[in-house]
């Protein structure tokens, strides 16, 4: 199945590709040449309009399900489960122009490369467009293959809010990607997905794809502090609770605790939010964000606890009140060893450089993986970066991995002639 | 002129006062009883629309200056400088109704019972309404009142602009109160402004007046930290540069340096933006205001020394970039000798219990007594609350103090006949 490693017979149209990258990035692109796409903008409706004319045009048979989440499905000799590639089309505000949409287009490029070589497929083969992976609009992040996967109910995500107040659901519905199929699981052969690493590793190493063996496990909390509205003026220090004094110990501690747990331990707070935010008012209330990521499920444990210890003592020491929830946990998920097989198979007949490798970001992979033999293909980061205007993947790093997901794909689609 | 201590033969209308505080309170009341009434919205305008109709309704001469201050005079018998009352009408997002409101109507109902009485004094006598007094939509504060005694140019004035990038010339001209008059320094005999406290010490010692001596020195500086925007899970602590780590650095430093100086000096951080502000980007950006006030100068160039260094070192431990400004600088401001002496003179004939006091908030009447003798009136505040919706002063506190402005302003006019 494997094309002989010295001369590569099949590879995917890289000038197609990175045509397609133009055209997509496009849209809601940023002054700087970054990205603001968010889930369920006008920018993103554009976005997924320009993906179905083009599922459209490769053949592909399209349909939407009740989460706005977008299917392509080019037909297989045998109706056997498909074989689906995927990735997101949303990105966060100022990101970059790699993040999930590359994923999508090595998809699409993928599928019009079996074409390119009048290939017929044992299993369908398709693709898969989900619906707010980024989290940056409407939380908790990935949930369009949450919902698929059924862990998450779909009244549930319709109910999740942006900050302005607006519903998931009537966004969806306004606009016109609530479609009418389940957002449910089904039989499918495997799911791959393509995704930019956003770490430093490939890079470091020289390295053109990994090979994602699992994803590391992820925890979010969040955070409110309410100390005193006052005012900045007559309030002598001695009568102060200052819900950002307090918060401020909060994003130190959270710091110190990485430092302290060490490892690959990531601890972030990335949102804050304060009110009524004005240069003369003591700040009464604050809300903040807490993201803690580790391979390893027992450190994600130690770190919750050491969260729920440093925040208590952050409030004693300002008097302050507060409310912290651990709203949202994914544990470590570990690939399926034939699609990581797959991958890496498909790495060496390439014949670039590639490792195996554990994803620290969160992937719509890592729901996908509850439903069917998963597995992922990274590309390198310049410098690591991503989630910001400078991230950036050369086209001589994106081809390798292009060429990785097709030729898997293709293996555990399997040849029909 | 003093009334003698044993009767108070002349009063202001209490009843009428709180009437009046009970309808301009309801322009902007937020549910829980509080005022959001930022300068130069639609809530502002309705205010001042109110103010204006009272005023012509009291006979007074209306004029609106190119800043927006609304002025109201009633004649006098002759044509001196007039004595001047007045505050403002803005407030803080999700404040109360007694800062600058209760001013603005002690002024209108000291006016009025001018007329009660029958009195005609020698010096006219008016009110002043001035424009964006908070500072929490555009900034500096007490905007109206700094081109007024040429503290700040008009145009400067124009073009401060608020968070969502709208002009205050624009706002202006938007709800209708560009004045045709020049925003100019006149003659006047006094200025006189009631407010409330804001701190505890009022309430604390059991009085219901402050005889205001003057007001601290305060100075405002801008922060905005620059990091490496990236994402929260791949990107190894080793290699991040977090924008808000160091800003939480620089609050707990602001905290600390109240503490090392001691004393009366005052320390806030009461705004904080984060960019992007997800939960899964590591912070690329951090502005944040800092608020510094004490009696003395010389404490306010040892604080801003202390957060130059501060600053300075927080950025060098998470290793990222900053802009620093100290933008607005008040020195102390002492008030006339003959204008406190007013206030004392009347506070006692009220025969209510009092003290002299120094404001730790900045005031119109800071900017005003560089056109003018100026002195102010404080009450109570329950708790030394204020800018929140929780901020009261009892009709029982309010009564006095009323009645020493009407006292002091009449003194200061003096009477006719």
């Amino acid at each position: 199945m494997t094309p002989p490693r010295e001369e590569i017979p099949m590879r995917i149209n890289r000038t197609r590709l990175m045509e397609s990258m133009d055209a997509l990035g496009r849209v809601g692109e940023t002054p700087r040449g970054g990205l603001t796409r968010l889930a369920l903008s006008d920018e993103d409706r554009l976005g997924r309009d320009l993906l179905v004319r083009w599922m459209r045009e490769a053949g592909l048979t399209v349909t939407i399900d009740r989460m706005g989440n977008m299917f392509g499905v080019r037909a297989g000799r045998e109706a056997l489960p498909p074989v689906m590639m995927g990735s997101h089309a949303d990105s966060v505000p100022t990101g970059g122009r790699y993040d999930g949409q590359l994923g999508v287009l090595c998809a699409l490029e993928a599928i019009r490369s079996l074409d390119d070589h009048g290939i017929r497929t044992r299993h369908p083969v398709g693709m898969i467009v989900f619906t707010n992976e980024e989290g940056a609009r409407f939380q908790p992040a990935m949930l369009g293959s949450a919902v698929l996967a059924g862990k998450i109910p779909l009244e549930d995500a319709y109910n999740a809010r942006d900050k302005d107040g607006l519903r998931l659901g009537d966004e969806l519905e306004r606009i016109g990607y609530l479609g009418p199929e389940p957002c449910a699981a089904r039989p499918y052969r495997a799911y791959l997905e393509l995704h930019i690493e956003q770490g430093p590793q490939l890079e470091e190493e020289g390295l053109q794809v990994g090979v994602v063996e699992g994803i590391v496990a992820i925890a979010w909390s969040r955070l409110t502090l309410r100390g005193v509205q006052d005012h900045a003026g007559p309030t002598p220090m001695r009568i102060r609770h200052d819900a950002l004094v307090a918060a401020a110990d909060v994003i130190g501690g959270v710091r110190a605790l990485a430092r302290r747990i060490g490892g690959d331990i990531v601890t972030t707070v990335g949102r804050l939010d304060v009110v009524p935010n004005i240069p003369n008012a003591i700040p009464g209330a604050v809300s903040l964000s807490i993201d803690v990521r580790d391979p390893d499920d027992r450190q994600i444990d130690r770190a919750l606890e050491g969260i729920d210890e440093l925040v208590r003592e952050a409030a004693r020491r300002e008097g302050v009140t507060y409310d912290l929830a651990h709203y949202w946990r994914v544990p470590r998920t570990p690939f399926h060893a034939d699609v990581v097989g797959a991958v890496e198979d498909a790495a060496r007949s390439v014949g670039c450089g590639y490792r195996r490798i554990l994803s620290g970001a969160g992937h719509d992979a890592q729901y996908m993986a509850a439903v069917c033999p998963t597995g992922m293909v990274f590309v390198p980061s310049r410098a690591g970066r991503s989630h910001c205007e400078e991230e950036f993947t050369a086209p001589d790093d994106i081809e390798p991995g292009a060429n990785a997901l097709f030729l898997a794909a293709l293996s555990l689609a399997g040849r029909a002639e």
